[in-house]
């Protein structure tokens, strides 16, 4: 079983290098045969005159080990379906691509950073305008606060303006927050964002379904919006202008059942006549604080608080040297010491006296392939 | 006819200063029976020890003649059912009134101004918040700017904030713009708006159910509310807070069947609380220009624009004397030269010249009975 998961790993982080984000075709093929057989067949593709086909011949060159591996050491996992951290409500896209070209369940999504995808799926989106203005930035900020300090996942594209207030929202707000991005998670973009990232990567988490090294283009925003919003049981869009990305994945929000909600602003402001189009319509409803949020969608979350800070108080407890430890264990399949050791960057012996401590915590547990996280670090 | 409908104005002018605005019994009474049955019924109303009651003593002190010269002579006319300006569709009231104790249909509208109310049923109450910010009195001058402009009347309450503002755009619009009081239209409340009321009363119209000299109250200005609703079709809340009086003309304009329109703000601001509220639950449309108001009230009011335009460029071109004669000439009954001399100011024989030559121009029309306003004049 484990064995099957690891070889529909594998072959899952091959076939991700070859098709675009969302494909369809791919999507549908994969779900129906698996992975490893897909892999297979797209490999032994021939044309007539008896070369491999293109395809074939690029997926020659793809090592998906060495993604693998390289991704560990810089602390980012691989999560696919029959992981316990895969999120399986994205799989509704399943029903709702059909309509788009772009609209497949993702392959698997690449994560950096200490969240669980699984945990998150009361999580928000809180998306718009690149170009926003301090009204808006200052709304999405207070939302997001608001929202996060419930325990609730605030879920954002790490863009300039309203993503960028949304996630410094979450994260004042001490909650869960998670970027989804339109190239590799270790990608800096845009530049002037590598503080925020670095937070996200520290204290949230990092996705997207392209593997490490992607750059972003126009199709991969496209396709990252449908993440946002199959990842979270809401979206809110807090400024867009009438042609914004942030419409998109409100569209996609809507074709996945997920609830819409705008929040208006001046009806002299640029920035809101998209969000005033959607009220308008009827396709948004209108919601002006966190709380509106929370109605609309329905969760209180309050569980959820006490719960993070007590994970957050107990791991803020442990020792330095552990609590970086800790961090390189991954989620998805056990590690051995060494490996640990090369992603924390700590000496052999040192890991293996904190896998001691840590599994003392229930941070670890022991299995027969390694260390995986235990109860209290999934908390 | 004529005789009937003067004897039921007379009757309708005294017990409208019995009554306050909009009490149910006294509208239904005067539905049921006429306004001369009720009052010869109520003047003869006796206690039991044979002394007139306290309400036919009352009666029996009002001088609704004398009330009629008064106001004719200020240019003030009463317009009651049967006349040609009353306002038919006001009379939604009689069955949307049975929900509250100040429901009922008017006995009669005193009005001041050359706009002529039954012309004006398409027209749109632009209401809000005293206290408006400066967004929301520059969105609602717009917002009229744009429906005067097709000649649709704006309907407001004259007070300061949005109204002031609702008012001024229509002005500035050249279009049609009417102010409901809450105290007789010969008063000058808020006392800053000597000004806009006196442009109100050169270019629109003033009205009110209250008989002249009658002083504002709060009762009346709930009153007032209901009629704003009712005289339009459809009701724009601009700003209000969450408790304001706006709400209540929303409220009515709902009970009415009338459309009710929100108009968006930042949700940091107070003011626009009430009106996101509004949005929020759907009692109202989101609208953000006067283009958005029309299509949802579902008026172009294109032909009327020319109409009025014509009016307003043949009555601009009238010698100033012959102007001042033209306005002094009641709307509702035909006037001798003499009392219309009075009301105007203007020595006798002038206004003998002046009519004959405004009689030529299809602007006044000789009767039995004296002088009334032409087609002309009524375009």
């Amino acid at each position: 079983m484990s064995a099957d998961l690891d070889a529909e790993r594998l072959a899952r982080a091959a076939l991700c290098r070859l098709a675009e984000p969302g494909d369809l075709r791919m999507s549908g093929l994969v779900q129906q045969l698996g992975a490893v057989r897909v892999r297979e067949h797209l490999a032994a593709e021939r044309e007539m005159d008896g070369l491999l086909t293109d395809v074939a011949t690029r997926l020659a060159g793809i090592e998906p080990e060495r993604d693998l591996e390289q991704a560990a050491r810089l602390g980012i996992r691989f999560v696919i379906p029959g992981d316990q951290e895969w999120p399986t409500w994205i799989e509704d896209l399943e029903h709702a691509g059909q309509v788009q070209d772009r609209g497949g369940v993702p392959l698997g999504l690449w994560v950096k950073g200490p969240l669980r995808l699984h945990q998150q799926q009361d999580s928000i989106a809180v998306v718009g305008s690149r170009s926003s203005t301090s009204y808006g930035n200052e709304v999405a900020g207070s939302i997001a606060v608001s929202v996060a300090k419930r325990g609730i996942g605030v879920v954002s594209g790490a863009a300039f303006g309203i993503d960028q207030a949304a996630h410094r929202g979450a994260l004042a707000g001490r909650g869960p927050t998670v970027a989804v991005l339109a190239c590799g998670v270790d990608r800096v973009y845009p530049l002037a964002h590598k503080q925020l990232l670095d937070h996200l990567a520290d204290r949230g988490a990092i996705v997207s379904e392209l593997a490490p090294g992607c750059a972003p283009t126009r199709i991969r925003f496209l396709a990252r919006n449908r993440l946002i919003a199959a990842l979270t049981k809401g979206t809110v869009i807090v400024e867009a202008a009438v042609r914004s990305g942030a419409l998109n994945t409100a569209n996609w929000a809507d074709r996945l059942s997920r609830r819409v909600m705008g929040v208006p602003g001046p009806v002299t402001s640029a920035p809101s006549a998209g969000v005033h189009q959607l009220l308008r319509t009827g396709a948004a409803g209108l919601v002006t604080s966190g709380d509106d949020v929370l109605e609309l969608v329905g969760v209180s979350g309050d569980h959820l608080v006490t719960e993070l800070r007590d994970v957050e108080r107990r791991r803020d407890r442990l020792p330095r040297r552990d609590a970086q430890v800790l961090d390189a264990v991954p989620v998805t399949r056990p590690a051995e010491p060494d490996s640990i050791a090369r992603t924390a960057g700590v000496r052999l012996v040192d890991v293996q006296a904190a896998l001691v401590r840590l599994e003392r915590q229930d941070f670890v547990i022991r299995t027969g392939g390694g260390w995986v996280l235990g109860a209290a670090a999934r908390g």
